[in-house]
């Protein structure tokens, strides 16, 4: 049974959450109670399709009860206005067998209809358990129709309460003022016979307090609901497997995704029902298809022979429906166990609100003191923005990430991987973090590799790196202008300004800094580990105390801007990031729209830099023009070829 | 016919459009294709529910056609796993007639569904036309069944593709590099037999330009659908006529919301088929019952005679599902007519993805020769986070004001008035505005009056004021310290604190701004009219060049910081907000919980004065500790009593 689960009724997280907390559970038959308003919500709605992912010979069991009283604030419920039938078919079409219990019959049918819901769970579970076949068991589902406000006040000053909308908030308002109320309201309460249950001090009689479980057996201490007191931390393969060795930085160009991809597969085979990843069918799209060598995609409907990677127990849960991914995650997590949820990057704003619901959660658990520590959410955002060649501006939208910079940063972070070392430190950094929400961007093409491991794991430790091997020790030491970058992509094209910048403007002193990780960078006030934390001096630190900054960042810049406005003054950086200009096109062109290009850093650093070097002053116009034209050049190229310049191609380290 | 509704797979949103779209438009059926993998998004699910909202007799139809080609990415979609009887009992359920057009007899049976269902539309239309019932209509879906890739390759190297999901990206992928690719693709080509079709020149024969529909026949300029063509603006009342008058500033305690609603009833009544409000059963809630004076909740299926303001064609649309709202909103705009979205303030962050869409579905349009302006997307949020007294937490959430602030400011205005008057004029200008987003943000509980109409209106030219009555003409023009606020809470607060300062404090020179919209504030180079710019020296106008500022802000500080980063340096600021400090609790508790509270605004007033101000300073302590314990006294009388004490709801101006 479930005591997570709030609010429900606006986020419809109920049913995926119970559904999420039997996965591998297969002692717990969660009793999920929606509300009929609740059920209006799309992320419920989509829920009930969740009965297809459900294996009974492994997993536990849902009962869902849908109580229909009819009516929400003001209005009735769209289940309230339906009829027997079209509820009867509408529960019969997702695949369950329902059975409504009457408002009328309620009290002897009720029971009756529990405990037969119960025996045909056993039943289906039994059939699975001893070989039987798992496909398309016929779960059932109890539609509870009651008055709303049952057994309240019936009417008042002439119109109903009980069985109307006026018994959904305060059913009679100022009994201080209006002499009717009190009687009305003693008459309502006193029909509980209250005095039967509670002595005089308000005590429950002993008698009463008989029929109470204690210790183990209260409901909010089923050892198969508190995961925090079974949680098993994940075996983890040592990442150091995985490692992508070079001789030359920047000199092996590797998808990150793919190198991931391994470890993930690797924790699969180690972790047999602790780990499961939930994904709106992108796995394979996402690069992540070397799971497939361990698992399969979960699915107890009946599927065809031309389908593949498909079978009731897969470790891979895939449906279109963020929101019923969402649940299905908090669920599994809240049971103890651990889970990664994948997804385009641009999709996980669907369930932005939903995040911060779960956020709440967490942060108001760390104050009960019976709640141990549990899994981390891990969100893997892949498919990136900036690289949307063929699906264009609806897929472009790194906004996850400023909903997420909003929640209290001590038990979120955002970490972006400058490549696949990078990728490998901050998968194991987040599978061994408990309590937190983790955010995890980073691209599914190639791109090169900067990092060594240790150097990774290094940096990790702080969020953020001085690569001093970019613009040289002496120049990193004392720079003209100090480049940054957040996001792989945008690290990219801040070495290629380098490149650029050592070629065009030797002269030019660089230092480079690399942010791996957003909340260590700015919201330190919040962090765990206050060593890991950066003030006003720690910012200083890295970007110098006042030479100019040019910072190349992955999402919206206003995502920096509030990051660093408590430790640091505005004027002296220049932001770049996603503004918004998306379209089809190449991967290049895409940045050059939204001046994140190496030519624009190129430009800004090349300006910026000549306000304390003269010798760059001096060669500043013909530069900038040089690379305007660099620019009006591609994009003419683009325009005849559809497709970026081998110049642009060729660009190494 | 719509064009208008893109990537409708992932956020689900065509069929709620499709209804928003024919609402008040009798002559228009949108003919409305759902995929089978959109099907499984949250809010297509609940979307089907639209059947219940819509009235045949005064508004048009939507046929959809779900085409269930059995595949998404890499996985068999719900749909394409269901049996036919599961996916009629379902539609059943919903509540349409569906008919299944299988693969098989696909082209002659597709032909006479549709003509059926054509058929069953118009008979509908009729008898509701002739007076005739119009609960409960039974509207036609049609489920197309096809191959996934259908007529497309068959099979390569020995895997299927028709038919498999192997056909939804590129079926064969490199005809450069494989010598069988080629000959494969041009089979399947020619199998179109497009030498029928075009001439040498790849030009479409004369014939076959003869069906070609041209001018107003084309599906993207039929007259029901393209709503810039014919868009009406709407008639308003004078808002004068519900102005609130008083002889002293805060003296009248009154809900904006229950002044704002007398306007929206006047424009309900003015404006017939060309206004609606959508909302998750949250009108009257949010105090707008003045609404049900001029009309009812828009509804189809039977109700019982306890339902209050229900009928079919009421103008206000209530469902408990934010996403079949927007939907519906947008397919309203589209289609040239009028709408306000009503929610709690919390829930809005459900839909930020949507928005986003339509926002970048906006952007686009600019683009668009023949696309002319259509009216603005209207939210109104309401119960707001800091009075959720009963409801607590997870009714706490102001970020959807955040997500709106990353799109671009061009076309997205938020409005934060102050007291009921500035929401009159927040009204009046949305109202009038064109192609936009805008945002409103006001609380729904008494709250003082502070501005007549007349300046209301001087100050939403440029969103910002400057309240010389607050500190007076004198300290106003050279201050110790300036204070601001945004938003109707914390700018009551704001002008508790400069009270408090008068009291303890009377050489305190404070200037007091008040912000009421974001956008003109800070990202002015995305403003339409320059002259409402803010720039550097229109900040310092207002924040002064180098004096500290306090400001108060109703959301998280987060979304000042990002507005104020271009144009001001950070050390001289002290920002309070929603810092997730929320709880059921008392109004001031919140306040105080998460520093808003005028005790807090006075501490940092005092604190910074002080630093000009040498008499201030001489007193600072003795001042700061009186209103520390003041904190603590509150704190220990709302911990015994639950609720406020009276020195704090008797504060007035």
């Amino acid at each position: 049974m479930l005591r997570q689960v709030f609010q429900g009724r606006f986020w419809g997280y109920s049913l995926s959450t119970a559904f999420g907390a039997v996965l591998d559970n297969p002692n717990l038959i969660a009793c999920c109670v929606v509300g009929d308003g609740e059920a209006e919500t799309g992320s419920l709605a989509t829920a009930w399709h969740s009965n297809k992912f459900l294996n009974p010979k492994t997993s536990g069991a849902v009962l869902p009860i849908v109580h229909i009283n009819g009516y929400k604030i003001c209005n009735p419920t769209v289940y309230g206005t339906m009829s027997d039938d079209e509820l009867l078919q509408l529960f019969s079409g997702y695949g369950y067998e329902p059975m409504i219990v009457g408002a009328l019959d309620i009290e002897g049918k009720m029971l009756k209809s529990v405990e037969a819901a119960y025996q045909k769970i056993r039943k289906i579970q039994k059939h699975a358990r001893r070989g039987g076949s798992v496909i398309k068991p016929r779960w059932p589902v109890i539609l509870l129709k009651t008055l709303k406000g049952w057994k309240g006040i019936k009417a008042y000053h002439g119109h109903p309460i009980e069985g109307s909308f006026h018994a959904h908030g305060i059913p009679i308002g100022h009994p201080n003022d209006d002499p009717d109320a009190l009687p009305a309201i003693k008459k309502w309460l006193e029909s509980y016979k209250i005095g039967e249950l509670l002595d005089m001090k308000g005590r429950p009689y002993e008698e009463v307090l008989e029929f109470v479980p204690s210790g183990k057996y209260r409901i909010g201490m089923n050892k198969h609901a508190v995961g925090g007191n079974f949680h098993k931390s994940l075996k983890l393969p040592n990442v150091a497997k995985y490692e992508v060795k070079f001789k030359k930085r920047g000199e092996i160009a590797t998808g990150s995704m793919g190198i991931g991809a391994r470890f993930l597969r690797d924790i699969v085979r180690g972790n047999k029902d602790n780990f499961r990843l939930f994904c709106p069918d992108e796995a394979e799209s996402n690069k992540l298809g070397a799971l497939f060598e361990a698992t399969k995609r979960a699915y107890v409907w009946p599927t065809k022979k031309t389908d593949e990677d498909m079978a009731p127990d897969g470790r891979v849960m895939e449906m279109l429906s963020e929101n019923t991914l969402q649940g299905w995650l908090q669920g599994y997590l809240l049971t103890g166990r651990h889970g990664v949820l994948v997804s385009y990057e641009a999709f996980l704003t669907i369930i932005a609100s939903m995040v911060d619901q779960y956020a709440k959660f967490l942060k108001q658990s760390f104050e009960v003191s019976w709640r141990k520590p549990i899994g981390s959410a891990i969100y893997l955002l892949s498919s990136l923005g900036w690289r949307q060649d063929h699906n264009g501006y609806s897929h472009q939208n790194p906004s996850f990430v400023s909903n997420v910079l909003l929640k209290h940063g001590k038990f979120s972070q955002i970490y972006y991987p400058a490549d696949a070392n990078s990728l490998l430190v901050a998968f194991e950094e987040t599978m061994k973090r408990k309590n937190s929400i983790c955010v995890i961007v980073g691209g599914k093409t190639d791109l090169p590799v900067w990092q060594t491991l240790k150097e990774a794991r290094e940096q990790a430790k702080i969020g953020i790196g001085l690569w001093e091997w970019v613009g040289g020790k002496e120049a990193s030491k004392n720079p003209d202008v100090v480049l940054a970058s957040a996001g792989d992509y945008l690290t990219q094209e801040a070495l290629n300004a380098v490149k650029l910048c050592h070629d065009l403007a030797p002269e030019l002193k660089i230092r480079y800094v690399n942010v791996s990780e957003l909340t260590s960078l700015g919201l330190g006030d919040y962090c765990s580990d206050p060593k890991s934390c950066l003030t006003e001096d720690g910012v200083n630190a890295y970007f110098t105390k006042n030479k100019p900054v040019i910072f190349n960042y992955h999402g919206y810049v206003n995502d920096i801007e509030q990051v660093l406005w408590p430790y640091t003054n505005s004027d002296r950086f220049v932001l770049h990031g996603y503004k918004e200009e998306g379209s089809t096109t190449t991967p290049f062109d895409l940045k050059v729209r939204n001046g994140v290009s190496c030519y624009h850093l190129a430009m800004d650093m090349i300006d910026r830099g000549a306000e304390s070097n003269r010798e760059v002053a001096r060669k500043k116009m013909s530069i900038k023009k040089m690379l305007n034209d660099k620019i009006a050049a591609h994009q003419a190229y683009i325009r005849h070829y559809g497709d970026d310049p081998e110049e642009i191609k060729s660009l190494r380290w």
